[in-house]
């Protein structure tokens, strides 16, 4: 089969790789806006040659738009407009918008909705890694809304990159990527604000990393180019979230300022549960 | 070299396996109020025997206090009173009350305040590993106040754990833990607290957690026995670095509620710097 992957960054770029190690994809047509991601991709052998997204559209069978999401929100009308038996599947980390965005196009059934819950903090098609998604669970949204052969070649396809699925609508994925992913980043990075402003002894952090501050502080190496758009297409469900995040910090700060250890002992007592699903 | 650990959790027995594998240890004697914790430790011979406090600093020349921070201003004087030409450490991650407890002590040259920044979040004797503390960092503080070959038999002891060692008082060294580790066990903390309140989908959560959330939750598995006391003890510190944290995630807030996208990258610009310490 023939794969166009448009946008050859970290999950662009490791979707290439791994669609073609496994045999789902014959050849795989790359485009990107940068020119120097394009030459990357074809220098590191993740893409089989480099087009023009209107005759990658024309000459595959399957379109991955794998861009930033308000590019996604650009592209896909464009490459909808285009298709006829293709299918097109995104891969962004918000859904609602985007499903909006095309509900009433006559060729919505050629797109699946989908989110492959994997990723670093790195970007670029230098962080393309094969293995990215294997065991990740994939989300596929509104699938009563695609044509049935779609759904199933995108189930062929995730089971390829060894991805286990999970159905839901683009509503609900919204609401829970703001809790599982979208909270972390905003809390990632306000950690690494708030240490930046005060802490001018680098020397001192970069030290004292290992006390848990390089675990909480990883997602704030994330990209203003992935993250903006995202908080933005899901600010609803992201604030929130964010109000209660801020509430529950709130009680710790009460707690330690008046030195009352029971409710501190109670509120680490209640977060722990965490281990229970985690 | 005889050397009584008191506390064998995830430190104190780690730090015994290690000292004992390096050869600084020739004899190790571990002491817990925890029956089970000193079968286990037996068991997993992560220690030589046990022992009651008072027969381990008489027999011992290295004493290492790795109980919780509030049971060190416990034991720390009463142990101070009995030693004579032994070696006392303790390992907690506050150091300023403590340092305040002993400042008047007549043995309080005996006594070298420690902490290695190294961890997980499980607890217990079955908790401990070998290798924990190997190219982390150990902080000494106020070294001015103890006796030369005091200091001198730590730095070997870190040493022998593959452990830098940095020097620094115990005001610099609260501050900067503040910063570098107990405002990140905060933010976790409230980050399962939030997850858990709202998110009662548990499956969701658990399926979906690779978009960032495990990394950053991580924490929130540490216990109240370690924690509750840290943070009480200080407390200063961390709700001057936890109103900074709240601040920013203010400033996050109102960017994406008033859809101000170019406030949001330049937000993300600036954490963005942690990749230079980081």
């Amino acid at each position: 089969m023939n794969v166009a992957v448009v946008g050859l960054g970290l999950i662009g770029g490791s979707m290439a790789i791994d669609l073609k190690k496994s045999g789902f994809a014959s050849k795989l047509v790359g485009i990107d806006l940068e020119e120097s991601h394009v030459q990357q991709a074809l220098d590191l052998k993740i893409i089989d040659e480099a087009g023009s997204l209107e005759s990658a559209v024309e000459a595959c069978d399957l379109i991955i738009l794998a861009v930033p999401v308000q590019h996604i929100v650009e592209l896909l009308p464009k490459v909808l407009d285009q298709v006829s038996t293709q299918v097109v599947i995104d891969v962004g980390s918000t859904k609602q918008v985007i499903a909006d965005l095309v509900r009433a196009h006559p060729n919505r059934q050629r797109y699946v909705a989908t989110h492959p819950m994997a990723g670093t903090e790195f970007s670029g098609p230098q962080a393309a890694i094969t293995g990215l998604f294997k065991n990740k669970v994939s989300i596929i949204c509104d699938v009563e809304d695609c044509a049935i052969e779609a759904v199933k070649l995108v189930n062929d396809l995730y089971e390829h990159l060894d991805m286990p699925t999970m159905s839901m609508s683009a509503q609900d994925h919204d609401l829970h990527a703001a809790y599982v992913s979208h909270i972390s980043h905003i809390s990632s990075f306000a950690l690494a604000l708030t240490v930046l402003k005060k802490e001018k002894q680098q020397y001192n952090i970069f030290s004292l990393a290992s006390g848990g501050f390089d675990s909480t502080v990883r997602l704030a190496k994330s990209s203003k180019e992935m993250w903006t758009p995202i908080l933005n297409q899901n600010a609803k469900n992201v604030l929130s979230v964010l109000e209660t995040y801020m509430g529950e910090l709130d009680r710790f700060r009460k707690a330690i300022e008046s030195g009352d250890l029971v409710t501190l002992d109670a509120l680490i007592t209640d977060a722990n549960k965490i281990r229970k699903v985690l």
